[in-house]
């Protein structure tokens, strides 16, 4: 019952932050980040990397690997942390994020994200940390009681730090984090009142991308095992699409499918020309085409979208030295702005400075 | 009702503490702090920096003030910081600690204390926070809601990473900071259980100073208005001591007094020569000499302590640079030390390093 009432909560949250929103215009400073949790699989590519892919042609964008973030849930293992860095600078290349075009970096590596986080603590009000629905769904769910960390609960205002030290104007992300987007533009708001107006309020950018289900159709997700990865070989790429759901209704190749409920069809719909689609959804809806052709069709096409990343993500973790270096020279560059901010924070907050 | 349970329990978590405490042996390395809040009073000297003094002869002593704490009480004005800040360094200066004996430094210029405590907040449980004595007292107290801020509630565990960055063993506190250390040392044990024995737990060091009342014979606290500042000028000492309050059942120079609850008594045990002490309290309890003469001796010897402070304290201002550039060279030595820590806690934490 109150997992309902708290649920029910959440989905308010969300629904109030979705109705606010509205895209962008004149985006002049993006900042992103993503915790290395491991290989990048589609959804991520889909979710995030393809709408900071576009975006790096179109404005000035910080991009970090939020190392630091990483510890907030997974504290008790760290073990993946420094491989788990490397691969998702691997995988942010291969798939075209320039340092030419962006600052790439890592969180860790620029200091003035904690020194700014600690300063917007002293100013949050816990309870608006305690209404973050994250929090609040995590609180309610009693095993993960040892999430209930200090870092945990924070973990907003960490975000809020990493955004505004760089006075971005847009942050892409997705709709589950309307609502921290939301808690950052108050945490700015109330810095700027009481400092003076030196943080611009941050917007979100929803990606326009299609939602790619997993291989059992659910939301695709490193904890349910049903994801395809940009790093995944070409056999991995085969194998894992022939164990795909597609309409649970089809038993024979002749009987009439619904391609409205297969999740191999949600992904024609983004790898397979637009003729070929049509081609297949019609023969699938008569029956006249069986789910393993179908399927070979999209490895194909899967395969040869994934092709040029894979190719590329081995020879940049081939050159791993030269890889990490990109992202060290980025870090520079991005600590050189927060730096610059920082001074300005210090002097509004009447630091001693010298 | 509630009220008296809290603050029951705050007694308790003390006399627990306090029950623990043994006099650490074979002190290395000392950490403190104080808050630059303001110019210091002779609560603050014997409370704290005269056992400060001592230490620096005996171990390697780190010593800073805490501007980042400052504003975890003040954030709605933080106007006279950086001058606050200014004054805390004359007034350490004139009193006696020495860079030459310890490093004296200013914690947000050691931008890797934020870097720590943000390590720190992700293993450090809300509830070990919430427990804290003191928060649980300012919550009960509604008037000051708006102190319940996220940095506030975690105040312990910036603490702790004032102290262990430093791998102090030793920390002088007062007994109202007994449960605040002991906090410490379980963040610090939850730390090296996760990533390897790297922390020394920090114990307590109680200063054996006596308890000055302030003038109105209630604690010494700016709040109440009740100080003697290190930088009160010869007048401002004679006019305060002529209002301290004294036995308040001596109505006539000849009523006997009694100098167990006379203030003036209190300083005079400190302030004065033992003889002279022990001819004062016979001719007062006996109503041989009246509280004006009384204080007019205390007053003399109370200047004769604080001329040299008073006069060193000048002297360091007027030259105001190069006493900033102390506390800058010292932050540089600190930081060294800071940094190496944090390289070994980035490595046992498995954080890229290169």
């Amino acid at each position: 019952m109150e997992r309902e009432v708290l649920v029910a909560n959440v989905d308010k949250e969300m629904k109030i932050a979705l109705e606010k929103y509205e895209e962008p215009k004149d985006i002049k400073r993006v900042l992103s980040g993503m915790r290395p949790t491991g290989k990048l699989h589609l959804g991520n590519y889909f979710g995030a990397l393809k709408t900071w892919i576009e975006l790096q042609d179109r404005a000035e964008c910080f991009f970090f690997i939020a190392d630091w973030h990483a510890i907030t849930t997974s504290y008790h293992d760290t073990s993946a942390l420094s491989e788990n860095t490397v691969e998702m600078m691997a995988d942010w290349l291969a798939a075209g994020l320039s340092p030419q075009k962006a600052t790439l970096f890592i969180q860790s590596f620029v200091k003035e994200h904690a020194e700014l986080h600690l300063l917007l603590s002293m100013i949050t009000p816990v309870r608006w940390l305690e209404r973050n629905p994250t929090y609040k769904e995590m609180m309610e769910n009693l095993k993960d009681r040892e999430l209930a960390t200090y870092g945990f609960l924070g973990y907003p205002v960490l975000q809020t730090a990493d955004i505004v030290i760089y006075k971005a104007d847009t942050v892409p992300v997705g709709i589950d984090q309307l609502p921290h987007l939301e808690l950052s533009r108050e945490i700015t708001r109330r810095f700027n009142r009481f400092f003076g107006n030196i943080f611009p309020e941050p917007r979100p950018f929803l990606s326009k991308a299609p939602k790619l289900p997993g291989l059992d159709g659910r939301k695709m997700s490193k904890s349910y095992g049903n994801c395809i990865y940009l790093s995944d070989s070409e056999e991995e790429v085969n194998k894992k699409v022939r164990s795909m759901v597609t309409d649970p209704a089809r038993v024979r190749k002749t009987d009439p499918g619904h391609p409205e409920v297969c999740s191999v069809y949600a992904y024609h719909k983004i790898f397979t020309p637009e003729e070929k689609v049509e081609e297949l959804e019609e023969a699938c809806r008569k029956g006249e085409i069986g789910c393993v052709q179908c399927k070979k069709e999209l490895a194909k096409n899967l395969n040869a979208f994934l092709q040029p990343i894979r190719e590329k993500r081995i020879e940049f973790l081939r050159k791993r030295d030269e890889l990490i270096d990109v992202f060290v020279e980025g870090s520079k560059k991005a600590r050189e702005v927060a730096r610059q901010t920082m001074e300005e924070v210090r002097r509004a907050m009447n630091f001693l400075s010298v």
